[in-house]
């Protein structure tokens, strides 16, 4: 598996199915870990990070983890390579910035798993699945977990669990996350209210890229806030079986708020984005967000049976700056890139 | 000839027909007369509002002007009805306005001419023809005003010549004024330059229902600011031979260089243009016209062939808001007429 052939499909976590994936893209569950006797990274001199890397490599590429890993060194890694990685939400984009750290991402072929070497912790292993699978991305992750651990030693305390860079992952180091796609909560203008809840449950939410980046295209991702003096089961059960059904319900309510009281308005929006899909001869990143959304909106109240989920999810990802000159095979500026968005567009609606 | 019927078809001055009709949407001439031995309008008591009425009347409706002449009381007619008079410009805003004044208009079947009674002046004749065809409206109005000065007796000067309420008329009492479509100059940023110039002309320049209002849809109404101290041939000469040509030539340039150096942009126009009026379920009254302009300068610059010229004259004017109550039978509210403007564009580009 080369980075190139990566365009070529989606992850397994964007095919669209699973549980409740109207409105769940995915699931993700993610675990910080560091190794016991090594400074974190940002304190430990070059000879240590390289020694971290190297001996994270080695114990992640030994076979343990499957036969088809792919190992990628962010340093010798082409700028446009590792913002497809970012797209593919395979690394963060702290990890993706330019600079001489040494550090790596480790990914299986059907981009279940990745795990950042040398991020903000020394190991940052994540699961991502299609939909509502909480619990089996934890089994997963887990199972990962175990499989590093026969030969890593971990850096734990007794006390505080987990050791990690920062204070916010201390404990379980676990972090729980799903991608929602609220488009009927936003047209209504109940999306604050959602927000306002979440943040009272000490949930975070944010957009498409984490961290302080915007919710374009309709796309929110929640994640648990703390994981200090809680069990990661515990955790996990509020995620899937209080949180994300209670956003759901909303969602689902919003969406038949709209297809009775207002179907016209919600038909405009689903029939001008088709309309604009198939049409624009330039469509910019955040614009084809939002259409797609109206969309994917579409597509699961009925309204229009055009396309599929799938179709429309990996356009969310193909469309994205990197991903266009991968698949272009050249570098282009942003004016070009609007064109060869519009173009691929086109050409999968099938209507170029 | 019936108000209701009106809709059924547009004016001559639609037809999208004439002479440089890819940028001259029509031509008008209009006089301004007042008959001798009365105050003018806004000085006349009521009992000699009604005089001059009936005796305008009278002139008009005897044959002399044709067989099928449309005589519209303005204070029994239904504000719908005086709306889509002012939006197939066949009479002022100012004289669609609801008061007491006892006024009127006189309209042929093919409404190359209207004859409003009682608007600013005793009597505005106006005749309006497709394309660039200022001599033949010159000569039409010309015969009207001969026809109807047989029996009435004008108010002139032989220092001043016609004599009319607004000093700015005085002289010729002539106004010409053509109706242009100017969508690559105002694409390409250039408009400004042409409204200068002509301000520098002495020429006004206005939207698509004269003074005051906007140019939606790329439409400029520019016409002659003076009438004292020059010939009517003089001003016509000049706008037929020297101003609008050179207009339709900055035009023209403006649409080769869209094509030849932005033909991707001007692509993405035209075919978000075809989209959203083939597709939104709700239309506003100035997006239409922002969008059929669009459409029109596609097709005149043969990039796009779903729909004639004629018929995108046409839509221009029924989507308007007294139109789209007189065809669907019944008052609407703004947004009961966003709909209704949606599903008749549909209809009319054969897509609902």
């Amino acid at each position: 598996m080369t980075i190139p052939r990566m365009t070529d499909h989606a992850g397994e976590w964007l095919r669209g199915a699973g549980p409740q994936s109207e409105i769940v893209i995915s699931s993700r569950v993610r675990l910080a870990r560091n190794l016991a006797g090594y400074s974190f990274i940002n304190r430990a001199d070059p000879p240590q990070q390289t020694e971290i890397l190297e001996r994270c490599r080695k114990q992640i590429m030994d076979g343990h983890l499957g036969d088809d890993v792919l190992w990628v060194s962010l340093t010798e890694c082409p700028q446009v390579d590792c913002q497809l990685l970012v797209e593919r939400h395979l690394i963060s984009r702290q990890h993706a910035a330019a600079n001489e750290l040494p550090r790596a991402v480790a990914v299986d072929a059907n981009e279940t798993f990745s795990i950042m070497v040398n991020e903000e912790d020394h190991l940052r292993v994540q699961v991502l699945r299609s939909g509502l699978q909480l619990e089996e991305a934890f089994d997963q992750v887990n199972r990962l977990d175990d499989a590093l651990e026969e030969n890593l030693e971990y850096a734990f305390s007794k006390r505080f669990g987990y050791l990690t860079a920062c204070p916010t992952n201390v404990g379980t180091g676990i972090r729980i996350s799903v991608m929602l796609h609220l488009p009927a909560l936003k047209l209504t203008g109940e999306i604050e209210k959602v927000r306002r809840a979440a943040h009272d449950m000490h949930l975070a939410v944010r957009g498409l890229f984490g961290e302080g980046s915007e919710a374009h295209g309709d796309l929110y991702q929640v994640s648990n806030q703390t994981t200090l003096g809680r069990g990661e089961r515990e955790i996990l059960g509020d995620f899937q079986h209080t949180v994300v059904p209670q956003i759901i319900a909303y969602e689902q309510q919003a969406r038949q708020a709209l297809v009775q009281h207002r179907s016209v308005q919600l038909d405009d929006k689903i029939w001008r984005a088709w309309a604009m899909l198939s049409h624009a001869r330039t469509l910019g990143n955040e614009e084809i967000l939002a259409l797609l959304s109206h969309l994917r909106l579409g597509v699961n109240v009925g309204r229009i049976d055009k396309i599929g989920i799938r179709q429309i999810n990996e356009l969310f990802l193909i469309t994205q700056p990197a991903h266009l000159q991968k698949i272009g095979g050249t570098p282009m500026d942003a004016s070009t890139r609007r064109e060869a968005r519009a173009t691929l567009v086109r050409q999968r609606l099938g209507v170029a």
